[in-house]
């Protein structure tokens, strides 16, 4: 996806939640507003959202001085979403279809990063989650949840590339690995995070405190953006990319930064969570989207 | 009002705002963007957001070569309220506090620029001003709108300054100052518009049209900031201001230039339209506002 001209004014919102984040003065924050101004024109509106992201959390960091602002949030995720792992793992469990309520837990578990964002009450949404009644897939041609065509692309994979996003949806994205191990215990999956902290997005150490391990080998993307900027990843990165015959990519940033690479089969499960995105969508904010990458469709 | 680090994505969003008024194409709004990109560092938080209003409004008409974007809009604010203004005189003059309901109508009708600016639907925001009920004046200590204070310093002063807002507007601040000088023959009012055009800001021309001259002595800043900025306005009009025993500020536009400004016996009268300014005041978005400035509290 492109960037918008109204995502100019929210990359300077990001900035400030950042700064916020941390805790630091208003001289501070103008230091940092000064530097992302500075970088604005030469900054294409044909590049996309998270490569402006990249910029602004390193400019964060750097002004700052401190390396990963949302460490202590990040960690916070993690554990109020462990202390209901079971109470997740009970709803599979219950489940008439393990997988659809798997995949579907692993996308609205993308609220918890809005939450973060956003100050909501993770808590209320975490039972939100819980208490969602079960979808019935009627429709396969739907425009923004083609769960029977995922299930198709699943089924004839065998190298996996699971694109994570941000701690907390990690235990999600163990429930939803766990449930395709079961039905598909032969396929080859591999968990990429990012290369180094940005925003509250997962790196290794979270992937292995969310057990990820037992059901995917842990890689990550050798880069700081809050998406997936494939020609700025790491070679051995780009190689595992390129070799998957399924990419699972989770989140707004990883669609953000690929929706607009055509030629390889991606699959983006993710909420909704800015107006732009939902234009771009022609859907809602707030939406759970299980969509196939148009350039093969 | 000191500009807040959180007006900073706001003033990128105005400039959008703007362009889209012209409707002009995403390569000329990245040009306005760039150049006010530009502009932000050497910006200090210590000037009052209008001062960069002035700036972000100049580029604009700048880089799209219109003088006034807002021309059209201008005027079809002017009409729709001039259509209603028989039913506001109706409320006045079925008003057992004309002159409470005329200092109300004149705030409420600040919901206008709003409108414009928010494109919300202006017929039914001014339905929702004439079905207002009628205020109770009860505590006089009323820490946002200290009407028991405007009559006293109303009824004690010789010569009044009213700085305009918006068109639109300017209607119900014909209504007001009808009912000022109903009461108040004697009073000697100027009524002070913009220099140049700027957003949706009433000019002089705006001020005759809506027959401002029955009741007062039009006269405009020489200055083109969506504000009053003393020092750069011209010396006529400082002089009125300087010489003004009460000045009747209009809009928020004119709150946050001047807000900060002590010595000077000014009333605020607007509408709270963004969280900034509604936490700077501790009120909430909406709140009308009547209010002296705190220097000569």
């Amino acid at each position: 996806m492109k960037t918008y001209i109204e995502c100019i004014p929210c990359f300077f919102r990001q900035a400030i939640e950042a700064a916020d984040v941390i805790g630091v003065s208003d001289k501070k924050k103008k230091e940092i507003i000064n530097q992302i101004a500075h970088s604005i024109p030469a900054f294409p509106l044909t590049a996309t959202p998270p490569e402006m992201g990249q910029i602004i959390y390193k400019i964060v960091r750097t002004v700052t001085g401190n390396k990963d602002p949302y460490l202590s949030l990040k960690q916070k995720s993690h554990e109020q979403t462990m202390n209901k792992y079971g109470l997740f793992m009970n709803k599979i469990n219950k489940s008439r279809n393990k997988l659809l309520t798997a995949v579907e837990l692993a996308i609205a578990g993308n609220i918890i990063d809005f939450g973060v964002k956003n100050s909501l009450n993770i808590q209320a949404e975490i039972e939100k989650i819980l208490h969602r009644e079960e979808r019935e897939i009627k429709n396969e041609n739907e425009k923004c949840f083609q769960y029977t065509l995922f299930i198709k692309k699943l089924a004839a994979a065998h190298k996996i590339l699971y694109l994570a996003d941000n701690v907390g949806e990690t235990v999600f994205d163990k429930i939803l690995l766990e449930q395709i191990k079961k039905k598909y215990p032969e396929k080859e999956i591999c968990y990429a995070v990012r290369g180094f902290p940005v925003l509250n997005d997962a790196l290794e150490t979270d992937a292995y405190n969310a057990e990820i391990n037992n059901y995917a080998r842990i890689i990550n993307n050798g880069y700081d953006a809050p998406g997936t900027i494939l020609k700025k990843s790491s070679i051995a990165f780009q190689k595992t990319f390129k070799a998957a015959d399924l990419i699972i990519s989770k989140g707004q940033g990883n669609f953000e930064s690929l929706s607009g690479k055509k030629g390889y089969p991606v699959f983006f499960l993710f909420m909704v969570k800015c107006p732009i995105v939902a234009k771009h969508l022609d859907c809602e904010v707030g939406n759970i989207i299980l969509k196939y990458n148009k350039g093969l469709k």
